[in-house]
């Protein structure tokens, strides 16, 4: 039976155009709000809200500033239920870019950071929550964090005003008991404070949509998944198979397999993710996927035995 | 630390032959040969032992029969201590057409069937092990079966010269409780007889791979995968994850990574397999993938949403 606390987020144009530089068009976007809102999932998170003092709006899309006059026109006359999140990166939002709620078509405000900047995150996070929003914190490469610095980060968390803490599988390099140790070591700090266990996969061991069930056996109730598994390099667990495995009535599959249908297929002449080998590499050497991102766009991009080569020495030689 | 008595098995010939008749080139065979060789897999599958009597060696490509000459010249010249698998289906072998052991380069045959003919597979096990084979069974579409009826074969194989029993998630469409609880069950079975528990898991929920790690860790010590992930349909546990994950200092991933990029790479352009949303979805819905692939060989290959539908209707008038 269902767990009415599960929260799905559909980060599809937020993970998604970090292969594209966040450059959709405005179409396509509202194609994605469209379906995820039919489909019933709580939260969709339209992009980045950086500030384009550090970004320039003539190099990166719309969606990577998430300005409320871009944000208005992809919702404008879609009915929906589901709320609207905006991610913000440590060092890369001038919080007095962030309306206030009242001002603002976004719910809630993510505030993505390495466990080094949880005290710069926990300073995001009040600011938001004074401005009116929900707020989560979504911890990266946790597969390579500290454990004694990651408690010290947590404990500190567990005081914030937050609706969830996510534990974040950037390098796509987490097996299911790390998984369950991981939700369990969470659940410790935040249960008892109301502050829900997320989960974020990525797919480079073919494992996103595995580990975000082991998360969700294991008392994960903030739940991330995108369209077809688009995202950064391998991608993240896909929607369509978490909302397939959700027994919650209220999701429905159609309107997501209509979108891939019409506006995923095209798209993989463009954009590339998913099960691609160098990936995959670095998810089995639990590294950020940045030396295959390189490759890929070089003209070695299939050599795969090389690249997993240079990879391994490169590890010898630092040790 | 590594269970000595886990076995890699590549079934990449046989059950990627699924896609295409087994119309491989002689040339590609010997060089997934001599890759799996190269990787330290315990056994590679090269194919079926069908008879002549009920395909046609006009449409069916050479991996389908299996002969002493065809294995021979795959295999001669090539450094191996990997053992060589066929697979056999129950009511398209003549058991006269297997010869003796000592007269084969094959080790072990293994005996496909439906949990409706274990007592026909039996009778076929034992022929075998009596003509000198290792021999397992392989219980197709276990996610369909019924339990007491499949409690009742697995008490009859373990009185056999089996050195394993095979979960085979045919469709798909099982997830981790499903596979913990169905090893435990064989494990139940056959531990006390010293008979391995086996797992063959396919990939139309992106859990074949997950599902195997999930196997290996309440107890099952043959796992079989594919390069790749090839493999009907969706296709299998890919054999370059599992390597990475099994921590035995035997397994290399070199020759396996240097196959994909020569082999497979190119293969992609003639032959389809993998995470496709048609195969996905009869993998969400438990079902045999015929549906899925006739979508795929017809004019509507990418409406997807419609055969969702279509399938979801015609359970709805079946019950």
């Amino acid at each position: 039976m269902y767990r009415p606390e599960i929260k799905v987020l559909d980060c599809t144009i937020r993970d998604g155009g970090l292969i594209n530089e966040h450059l959709f068009e405005d179409k396509f976007v509202r194609a994605v709000y469209q379906a995820v809102s039919a489909s019933g999932a709580d939260y969709v998170e339209l992009g980045y809200r950086a500030s384009k003092k550090y970004f320039s709006a003539d190099k990166f899309g719309k969606a990577k500033f998430c300005t409320e006059e871009f944000l208005r026109k992809i919702t404008e006359g879609i009915n929906s239920n589901t709320k609207i999140s905006t991610m913000v990166d440590i060092g890369r939002v001038e919080p007095e870019d962030i309306p206030l709620k009242k001002d603002s078509v976004v719910d809630m405000v993510r505030v993505a950071c390495y466990v080094k900047d949880i005290d710069k995150a926990i300073a995001l996070v009040n600011h938001c929550a004074d401005k009116g929003y929900e707020t989560t914190v979504n911890i990266m490469a946790i597969s390579t964090a500290f454990e004694p610095d990651l408690e010290e980060g947590l404990s500190q968390l567990a005081n914030c005003p937050l609706k969830a803490v996510y534990i974040v599988d950037s390098y796509g390099a987490l097996f299911s008991e790390q998984i369950h140790y991981l939700v369990a070591l969470y659940a410790k700090y935040f249960k008892p404070k109301g502050i829900e266990v997320g989960i974020h996969c990525h797919n480079n061991q073919q494992l996103g949509f595995a580990n975000t069930i082991e998360a969700i056996r294991k008392g994960a109730n903030f739940l991330d998944a995108t369209i077809y598994g688009i995202g950064r390099a391998a991608g993240n667990c896909p929607l369509e198979l978490l909302l397939a495995f959700l027994k919650n009535p209220k999701f429905k599959l159609d309107p997501i397999l209509e979108v891939i249908e019409k506006e995923f297929l095209p798209l993989q002449s463009k954009m590339e993710w998913g099960y691609i080998i160098p990936h995959m590499i670095t998810g089995i050497l639990n590294q950020h996927p940045r030396a295959a991102i390189a490759l890929r766009n070089g003209h070695n991009k299939d050599k795969f035995a090389d690249f997993y080569r240079s990879l391994v020495n490169n590890d010898v030689e630092l040790t």
